[in-house]
């Protein structure tokens, strides 16, 4: 095999790793290719397993992260993976690579954020191995968790006809995450962005009831986007989803960051030197949706629900208001070769690593 | 809390991490503190979970470490942890960290190692993840393995009077370790020891038998070499452990491998140009058993039996001839809080990545 990292891509690297066969496709009824590998257990009891990385300078900042959001959002995104299959989270065993160099109050502070999620959510740190690392923090996270093997929700089971629910609201991370960077949290729907990109919410509860009420034919995390998710989900069903962009639910405190944006790229002078004016890019008028379609690091619940099960989901919140707002926002559709729709609606975009 | 990592170092890091409170003791068995955490199954049945790390340029060298090995020592290393409890393995989570220069046959190479222990020990890649790393491979495991909750051996359970042993031969990895950076591979008993450095050998044939015979009491393998494993062991028992030295198991190659290296330092000219020759320690000849008590790297067991059991291991061949050699090294003593004799024997040493 020619070529480096960077030409394969992360997909190409995951197709190396196919290449380990399968010892046990009996005990092991979902291995790479969803939110957890799905592992059976005892009677109709299943394993969840999923692992997350994080490192400074790639899914986080050192200089501008507060180590206790660190190791809050370590274990969150981990749990968001559990949500997303329906499970229970049990059991984490991290991997602590850092500088000699680093404070130790550092570390102090990172368990500080880790064990305030961990007793929220019911987890053990069962384990773990720790490193000096010469370059950089760079943490490993992997969680365990329990569930009914009949209510295990895949992100292949979607069917046609299905309608599409987004949980919350879309692109507040990323928004923040900018914020955040440019060091402007002094506003309050600023630091509201920036809190949502530091401390994302797992939606367990979600997940759980969707799950236990067979309401999701299938489901998925928004860790790398919406656009980005609903293609792997249309993938791994085999179908293409059509998204109506307008009505991706979007937060008042987004619409303000991108109107605050939009007004900067139309008047530059205002928040610019002369000097870069010239930089800028020629940028047009910006709607949120637009925005949230392609923004990553939400960790909200994108999951599909039959067409006689809609009027379920629009009842949850009678008994569950402390459930996000559930968003209809778009159609699983079959898949024809040329779906120009499809992808024109969604196109390339979101988080990528490699590319 | 004040100072750096390397002040505090692992021991440190892992003291902040008990501070993560544990949600449930009851469905935990074991959690940090052991070579696998233990999990309560349903029946009589306990999942074991390992995780350990390997970067390039702290626990192997891109330059001289075929990839092939790293991906065969990556798995073995930890199912010699499963090995250490007596269990079976199950299924490995992979987070791969790369650079996007590294070649992409590196990786197909690193699957290919990987794959090869895979098949041999029946396990599954389950699941993993896959990032850029700005700087170095670096790169996590998490395996879990499967046994009867009655038949765990943990490493706390050693009792006084019972006999230490050890399986294998000790030191080739750490000798082999530094022939292979010395690019001194041409002779047989290099080769030998270079093998035993880049593929350890798991022992779980012999951590099976151990634990479903109820010989041993008490287990851990020697990730970081006899000096440490012995005190962890001993420590966790709450005892304190005697170890003759002269006994330690070795093999003829580290013998040959540890007179050539007290040739050269007796008569440094044949080997070192004149400038260097300051710069070498005044060395002393070295024994092969006093280099095998601190060396790291060789992922051999070390367990301990009660003295009615030991006409038991010593008939273990009979049935089992394919077994590493087993050699009772010690026995496990009363802990006074001035032993000097176990302090004498074992000092401080082996491989530590901090301080």
């Amino acid at each position: 095999m020619s070529g480096q990292i960077k030409d394969i891509g992360e997909e190409g690297v995951i197709a190396l790793a196919r290449s380990v066969k399968y010892h046990s496709a009996k005990r092991l009824l979902k291995g790479i290719g969803d939110d957890c590998a799905v592992i059976r257990g005892a009677g109709n009891s299943a394993l969840l397993v999923t692992t997350d990385v994080m490192l400074d300078g790639v899914h986080f900042a050192y200089e501008w992260c507060p180590p206790e959001s660190v190791g809050a959002k370590l274990l969150a995104v981990n749990l968001s993976d559990i949500a997303a299959m329906g499970g229970k989270p049990e059991d984490a065993f991290l991997c602590l690579m850092l500088p000699e160099n680093l404070a130790a109050n550092w570390v102090e502070s990172f368990f500080y954020g880790f064990n305030k999620i961990a007793q929220r959510y019911g987890v053990n740190l069962a384990g773990g191995d720790v490193s000096r690392h010469p370059d950089r923090i760079t943490l490993a996270l992997t969680l365990t968790g329990r569930m009914r093997r009949d209510e295990v929700v895949y992100r292949s089971r979607a069917r046609e006809g299905d309608f599409i629910y987004v949980s919350g609201t879309l692109g507040d991370a990323e928004a923040g995450m900018t914020l955040l960077q440019a060091q402007k949290s002094t506003t309050p729907f600023a630091s509201y962005l920036i809190n949502r990109y530091l401390y994302p919410d797992p939606r367990l509860e979600l997940g759980r009831l969707l799950a236990r009420t067979r309401t999701a034919t299938a489901m998925i995390d928004l860790s790398d986007g919406l656009a980005i998710g609903v293609r792997q989900l249309a993938q791994a069903s085999r179908l293409s989803a059509e998204i109506e962009v307008d009505n991706i639910p979007v937060s008042e405190e987004l619409t303000t960051f991108i109107s605050i944006k939009n007004n900067h790229n139309h008047h530059p002078s205002q928040s610019l030197k002369p000097k870069a004016q010239s930089l800028m890019p020629k940028a047009q008028s910006l709607f949120p949706q637009e925005f949230a379609l392609r923004a990553g690091g939400d960790y909200e619940l994108l999951f599909t629900v039959k067409p006689e099960n809609v009027r379920r989901v629009e009842r949850f919140h009678l008994n569950h208001p402390e459930l996000p707002q559930l968003t209809h926002i778009g159609t699983m559709k079959e898949n024809k070769t040329d779906n120009d729709e499809w992808t024109n609606v969604l196109g390339n975009g979101g988080w990528k690593h490699f590319r």
